[in-house]
């Protein structure tokens, strides 16, 4: 199992046969699985302003809502920003979700040929870990980072999934790289406290500094989005047609 | 200040103006910093093999040595290989080391456009800190690496500088990115026992299938090379003409 810290770090990889974890904590991970828990049909993400208003057109009125943010901020014209408090159900149930904000739907679009891929934040720990336990396919964990630099808040949520896989499932990975080692064992450590670690963090202070307080407390709670999402053919999706399947039932 | 995992994520960045402190734990920063330590006149670092033998031609001879290795074994015909165990006092003092290593003579080599390049490793943790101290220009940490990539016990060593700097000596920087926020956490957390951290690091576990516990116990030893080793127009040097001159003495 390897952890990359930025997507840029996975150029030149071969992912064909791999499940990529897509870690994106603060906040468009957070937010795409908050919408899925509240019933969303799906999420659509897409890289830019432009794409999103352009696939927006192949939709009937009502069934869609327009999604994401700029450097923090709400797009104009668009009906949710970026923040998952947002993502109520009254708002998302049955509606398909497009979706572009400045780092995590670029990092989602970027593992176009891994074998799956799977939307992971501190929200959703136990059901990622879950879902990939028993997996016999190489797993990567693929974090989203903040402008092409390491985030740490998404190093800690890949921690919280890989020390769950060691701790108590029994998968280890004796050719585990360094970072994912370090993440292991950074959130072995903090799990008690995670706040006091990541409040250094640039994008934590980026967010707090916007008055999106909330919205830090809400995507460092671990599992209060307990579902998994699968991107597949530039979809996010809850995978089978009941949340809480067994594995088995699944394709 | 910021910490870079590996020599490619400097690409691109300005390092003009900035101090960069090159971290190469397992071995190549340890070997270096062990022979300024045992009295080398100094280190030149090269990219390959064959520049080291063009370079030979310029010294008399018994005033060099070469020096190096190629994933982790000696090359054929070189004086020394990159155990810093036989870098003693008796077969450096004096000599010019001409030196090739599979990743950290790479990191050296490619920090030429900085104002002040320094080399560290654990063994030389709190001369370094010492020499930083009052620094007014950007700090820069570049890990080595293992082959393009992340290292653990690089990272550590950086955090084992940054701990220093903002524990004992009050330097705190509100612009620290996460990577070096990490570092230092890290380091706090696990400095009475890095060896437990550590012995799972690819670096580590390559070195100790190769027999060379003895090196990885004496690279993870802070503070056995108490020496600050300063990397400019191509040479590695002691700073000054004597090792424990003051700051004040130095150019």
């Amino acid at each position: 199992m390897r952890v990359y810290a930025t997507p840029d770090n996975i150029i030149g990889k071969e992912l064909r046969d791999k499940t990529v974890v897509v870690v994106d904590v603060l906040r468009t991970g957070s937010t795409i699985l908050t919408a899925l828990c509240h019933g969303c049909k799906e999420v659509i993400p897409a890289a830019d302003t432009e794409e999103v208003i352009r696939m927006s057109k192949n939709y009937e009125k009502d069934s869609f809502l327009l999604c994401g943010e700029r450097n923090i901020q709400a797009i104009e014209g668009f009906h949710l920003s970026n923040s998952p408090l947002e993502y109520t159900r009254e708002r998302v149930a049955g509606k398909t979700l497009l979706m572009t904000t400045t780092n995590g739907t670029k990092a989602i679009c970027r593992t176009n040929d891994a074998r799956e891929v799977l939307i992971c934040g501190l929200v959703n720990v136990d059901a990622v870990t879950e879902y990939l336990s028993g997996q016999d396919s190489d797993i990567v964990f693929l974090c989203a980072g903040t402008a092409g630099q390491f985030s740490l808040e998404d190093i800690v949520a890949a921690g919280a999934v890989l020390n769950r896989l060691h701790a108590n499932l029994g998968m280890q990975d004796p050719e585990m790289g360094d970072l994912a080692v370090l993440a292991a064992s950074l959130y072995d450590h903090d799990k008690r406290d995670l706040n006091s670690l990541l409040k250094g963090c640039t994008q934590y202070r980026r967010l707090a500094e916007a008055g999106l307080d909330r919205d830090i407390t809400y995507c460092l709670t671990q599992n209060a989005a307990p579902v998994v999402g699968v991107y597949r053919d530039g979809v996010v999706r809850i995978p089978g047609p009941v949340q809480t399947q067994k594995d088995e039932s699944r394709e």
